[in-house]
């Protein structure tokens, strides 16, 4: 691989500089995207065409030049194989006309084995991206964390609280266990083929960990998040991203995995102090940054470059918000690859 | 008054089982504020009649045998006061139709006095209840933290981000302070009255505190908060709430505050730890427990109560969900009541 940066600082190792990449890079930030997007019917015909994924994926390497390459891709693709199918409505996000609701609707999911059957489309993606990169940058693949996919598998759509989701957790505690269990399972199947494709790193995403308490974190997420590391990590290095989830930090660092994600209300002295100098975090620059004039986009990238120091992979807290000017997106990957520790 | 405890653990007594109240109970929770709210156009009209904002803040004291009532009204009655109206939209939550976008903008608000007078109808609603409370129990009044005002002044509405807002913080630093410093002054000449016309504790909620890092937080919003605080003090205790701001719980103790909310993130013995035994702090029990059985919702209860211990007022982490079971809000404050430290 011509540039490994990326793995070499999640394996431990010190570099001369951190490496960067964005979550939500490939998207709406890019007019090379926005002018394939204007074409399709909808999103899910992006993530369902590995050729047309496989291209949007690349379009930030060419535009960019950052150090890593994330698949194109949805976590929701792992309901949807169970069995639950989505819709993703413009300015709304996902819907999903069936929800869970009874151990009936658990019992008939798609079994993991046949239901990361389901999802050739996203090797197949990973194949191309990985053979069309020719080893320019790694590959990074991911999945969402079981509590959040079964977050939208019971509340059925995007929610400030998930109080419906929480509901099956205080008043169904053995029923959710049963559905995170098999959330895992697929997550799990899928992982491991998404891994045999040519991922070279798998990032968790647990976007609502937030909506839970510290003890309802460590019962009804982690411990599944820790199944799914373990299962990877003999064979790439694993990112936990626990959005929000600042009150169990150490735990996540405990949990197999290589990198801990931090969301930019994280401070980086505070998080480096939960966990340790030499634990790989990945983040944390506040997304809205990017709105500032490009000095100060710069002034507060080095900040944080300098607060963090060495095992650290320069990204934002959070996806990159899709009205974000370019320029101050180049303006942060330019300052990071300019850095030296 | 017959029932004060709570203002005593707010200044700092102990005694012997905490005060409790919800926030947001009065509300859809309740069977007779539903029926009041179906009689009605919408809640402006609820807020806006000072006959009626007495009787539904009532109503808990009377349904739930609650150590507390608040004045039933809303945050955005300042801005509106300022001269950006706004509608309350079932489902969906606020909308203005005209937001902050220039300096201009600021300028032509309402100035503090002014509009401060722009808001007979809460200190005549305040009066009433006060009256007819007869000192039962101590009546609550609230406002809005600048920075969440301000948030929903550029915004126009709600948001998970908040982006458009935080772009001002980034792009214009000195409008968004002169926004918040009008804020500020507006909302401490309508305390004041509030307190006049009888509230005897001041809550402030800073309810999108979880948008900002830390360091935009102690510079966007806890100095505000702070003056408000300062100028209220004299006179009566006064609570900070500003939820998901985990990273600075010393600062908000220090920040002339009798009382610190928590929300239901923060763990227990964490957050003591943070800023020690002796202050008094509120909640924090996630309103999803209140979706567990009764025996669940009792134990935990006990289990956060014994964990606080002396100086706390027993809440929620948030206000209560519209679509709890009243029985487990009974049961919840029974559970407070029984309990002996």
């Amino acid at each position: 691989m011509k540039n490994d940066l990326l793995l070499r600082v999640a394996r431990g190792e010190r570099t001369e500089r951190p490496p960067v990449w964005l979550m939500r890079q490939a998207g709406r930030i890019l007019p090379q995207y926005r002018e394939i997007r204007s074409r399709l019917s909808g999103f899910k015909e992006l993530v369902e065409t590995p050729e047309l994924a496989c291209e949007v994926t690349i379009q930030p390497v060419d535009e960019l030049d950052v150090d890593a390459a994330i698949i194109f891709s949805d976590i929701l693709v792992v309901p949807e194989a169970m069995g639950l199918t989505y819709e993703m409505i413009e300015a709304r996000g996902p819907v999903f006309p069936k929800v869970i609701e009874c151990l009936a609707d658990i019992e008939n999911l798609i079994p993991a084995a046949d239901a990361a059957e389901n999802l050739h489309y996203v090797y197949d993606a990973v194949a191309l991206t990985k053979k069309e990169l020719n080893g320019r940058v790694p590959l990074l693949g991911f999945a969402g964390a079981p509590f959040t996919i079964m977050a939208y598998m019971v509340e059925g759509k995007g929610s400030k609280t998930f109080s419906k989701a929480k509901q099956m957790l205080y008043r169904e505690p053995e029923m959710a266990h049963k559905l995170l269990n098999a959330i895992t399972e697929t997550t799990i199947a899928y992982l491991l083929k998404k891994v045999a494709a040519g991922a070279d790193l798998i990032q968790i995403f647990d976007s609502w960990a937030g909506v839970l308490s510290a003890d309802d974190f460590q019962t009804f997420s982690l411990p599944y998040i820790q199944r799914i590391a373990a299962a990877l990590q003999p064979l790439v290095p694993v990112t936990i991203f626990a959005k929000d989830a600042f009150h169990s930090l150490p735990e996540i660092a405990a949990a197999n995995c290589n990198v801990v994600g931090l969301g930019w209300t994280i401070p980086v002295a505070w998080g480096r102090a939960q966990m340790g100098e030499k634990q790989v975090v990945q983040g944390n620059l506040d997304p809205c940054v990017l709105y500032s004039e490009l000095p100060k986009v710069k002034e507060l990238t080095n900040n944080m470059l300098k607060a963090f120091g060495p095992h650290h992979i320069a990204n934002l807290g959070h996806g990159v918000y899709p009205d974000t000017p370019l320029d101050a997106v180049k303006c942060f990957v330019d300052t990071v690859k300019e850095f030296r520790y």
